[in-house]
């Protein structure tokens, strides 16, 4: 089996503490967060301007990877789904995608929103919505 | 420094077979390809259907990882930009997001298309895209 290593370029520091907290913030919105970039990658954020549209790719930590097919949303009545099908975080790889936007630029990191993604959430990418700029 | 081990879930097969074909083919539309699914994987495809949007995660495994400043578009005249705020291949960890189609189903991998990636690319996740679909 081929594998290759993924580094965590950051940090989501966020007040959704628990995943089980995600879903109703989902539904009133979610907050914003701060998205703390480990010093040797702050470079990467270069020219990144405040209203950018960006997605955010996260690392699902706690995710487990030997999950297949799940009811989609955690609802039985659901048809049991392939995970390639669904959003659900237990995949063979827990990556996630989050579309929010930049409000803030600092030296150490970016302030975020709205994300639903929890505290201490490790990053591993930034990319640029595709058609939101020239960049 | 804190690393994820990812695992390979699959590979492109496609027409295009260099990294320099494929802005050639990006200006005239890309190619349809196979997206081959390893065998320990493909009780993840259950439930998916033609006509589905998927994003299709791949890992630019011939990427530079040490680069975090781009011209983009390898033009010199554009200025050096992070590259979290570029689609640069070359970046900390080369994850790319292709938005394509289901096309066709078989038991062993997706006909999908169009898309851009290069034959013989890993693939490390599929997700449905955002609000096209219920599951």
């Amino acid at each position: 089996m081929t594998t290759y290593s993924l580094e965590v370029i950051g940090t989501i520091r966020s007040e959704l503490k628990r995943r089980e907290d995600a879903p109703l913030f989902y539904d009133e919105g979610a907050p914003n967060a701060y998205l703390e970039i480990l010093p040797q990658y702050t470079d990467a954020l270069h020219r990144m301007r405040v209203d950018d549209e960006i997605i955010v790719v996260i690392w699902l930590h706690r995710a487990s990877r030997d999950v297949l097919q799940v009811h989609p949303r955690g609802n039985r009545s659901n048809p049991l789904t392939g995970v390639f099908s669904t959003r659900s975080p237990d995949r063979p790889n827990p990556l996630g995608l989050h579309r929010t936007k930049v409000l803030e630029i600092g030296p150490g990191g970016l302030q975020i929103g709205p994300i639903e993604a929890i505290d201490g959430t490790p990053v591993v990418d930034i990319k640029p919505v595709v058609g939101s700029d020239d960049h």
